[in-house]
């Protein structure tokens, strides 16, 4: 079943979302600030809107993809938004989405907010995903629908799980590639390849290494940092080694100094027969 | 074919290496500092030597397993090193393990260096592995022997290459988890099952986004950062947005700040076009 949609942000990855939906059949009705990125979609059928509140009001479903919440708020100020279902999948943080949906909800709208856990060129292909929260209602209307995009999931009524949820992936993406970072800095210190190296030893041990976070985030959750692997005194030693390897190296430890310095702190408290997993305390 | 293998530590590692050597049929000959952790193992029908030299000379294979380079060296000296094989499985750095080779060697003996990928517990079982650089005729001729221990991995002939390369897989890991523990601080703020996020939503993404590591490792090698995909301006302000949600949200920032701070340093360099691969430059 086909579905009337609005796009708002012609970016590259609204211009993405506009042409999966174009490709699964959909009427989709696209504006954009600078109106010249709106042209390729129309060669792809899409209706250009001549104003933001003309996208509005041309579809139930108007999807926002834009730079920021501020962008997304000055595109819609002045559209008539009710009964209109507002789907932002313009990045933010939780404290930014809950902010708009009471927005659009005082203005007769029902909010969705969205976090796309892709690149542009993944959009409509398999292995993206897209995280949901907001009005329920308006996902289960959507959900066939949004699922051209990327694998939908669906977190809770709380707009503000979206944003959550997709800022700590990006955390912990990070993380992965500080790691990354420094560890190819060190072998590059001695002319090794690092490509050879991330492939046939790196990233396999990160994906065992990625299995263990489950049961530490069970103890994160019951606040119980007991282990009879490694604990906190062991990581802090290794940790001092590579502290030195890399001086040796000439390679800055920069990136891995503060989970050093917060090993330290915590054992200096008294906890160091416990699990790693007990230095989330020490960031709250 | 069994061989004579003597132990030297037998800490929680050493004990495990010992005990799987026994298993699979060897005469094993352990000595530990502290007497009373060979007890187990002369359970298990170990040989127990009363000094470190007299375990040196009881088998031309001989696996030092201790704290660290300097307990090895302690352990070592004085004894008969002429024609055996020194195995120092102890962590330690690249410019230990050329040192520790070039003493052994100095003494008549033949050196490997050695860094075990994985805990006490999965010594004999499958997944776990072990680096290996030094003697190659050395290597090859244990090769069959130390595959019981774990999948062993020969990187070459200088001796600080198995260390450089644990060191780096460690500093990979290490990565990982400060990502890991950010994420699940961000999670917990919000009273959210960190158990939950980590299985169903972090492990498959940190798995994805491991998969584009190796091409940046091909950068790195290369010199070239060049993308057309996420250049570092957009992942300077994706860190900016979080910065922002880890105040917003009370927790600590300070795992991914240096990140952050390489990136503005880069970017404010006029790299802001380029792959994230080129911070590896900025760790020089
Ligand atoms: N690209 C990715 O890999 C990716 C992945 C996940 C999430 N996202 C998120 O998706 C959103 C869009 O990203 P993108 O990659 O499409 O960025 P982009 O290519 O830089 O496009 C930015 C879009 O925002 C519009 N915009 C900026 N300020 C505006 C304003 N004040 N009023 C109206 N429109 C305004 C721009 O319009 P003009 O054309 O007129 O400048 C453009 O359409 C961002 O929140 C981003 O974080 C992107
Ligand atoms: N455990 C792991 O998960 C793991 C994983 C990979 C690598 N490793 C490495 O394996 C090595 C041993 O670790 P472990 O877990 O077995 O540590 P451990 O249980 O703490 O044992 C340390 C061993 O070192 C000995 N030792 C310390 N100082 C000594 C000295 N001056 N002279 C002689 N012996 C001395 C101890 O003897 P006493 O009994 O007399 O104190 C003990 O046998 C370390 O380099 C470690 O980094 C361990």
């Amino acid at each position: 079943m086909s579905s009337d949609i609005s796009i708002i942000g012609l970016g590259l990855m609204g211009s993405a979302l506009a042409g999966a939906l174009l490709k699964a059949g959909h009427r989709v009705t696209v504006w954009n600030r600078s109106a010249a990125k709106a042209e390729p979609l129309a060669a792809q059928g899409a209706v250009v809107a001549a104003t933001a509140a003309e996208a509005v009001g041309a579809s139930p479903l108007v999807v926002v993809c834009v730079l920021d919440y501020a962008a997304t708020r000055q595109s819609l100020e002045g559209a008539d938004l009710t009964g209109r279902v507002v789907l932002n999948l313009t990045n933010g943080r939780p404290a930014e989405a809950r902010e708009m949906s009471a927005w659009v909800t005082g203005q007769g709208g029902d909010y969705l907010d969205g976090g796309i856990m892709a690149v542009p060129q993944m959009i409509g292909a398999p292995g993206a995903l897209v995280l949901y929260s907001g009005s329920r209602p308006a996902f289960e209307r959507y959900e066939d629908t949004l699922a051209v995009l990327a694998e939908p999931r669906y977190l809770g009524a709380d707009p503000g799980l979206a944003p959550l949820y997709d800022l700590a992936m990006l955390t912990g993406m990070y993380g992965q590639f500080a790691g990354f970072l420094s560890a190819a800095a060190l072998i590059a210190s001695e002319k090794r390849s690092v490509a050879e190296f991330t492939e046939s030893l790196l990233v396999p041990w990160l994906h065992a290494m990625a299995a263990i976070t489950p049961p530490m985030g069970a103890q994160i959750d019951a606040g119980d940092h007991a282990t009879d692997v490694s604990n906190l005194e062991v990581n802090r030693v290794a940790l001092t080694t590579l502290d030195a390897a890399f001086r040796d190296q000439g390679v800055k430890f920069d990136l891995l100094a503060p989970l050093k310095a917060v090993m330290e702190r915590r054992v200096a408290r008294g906890h160091g027969y416990e699990d790693m997993s007990g230095l989330a305390e020490e960031l709250r």
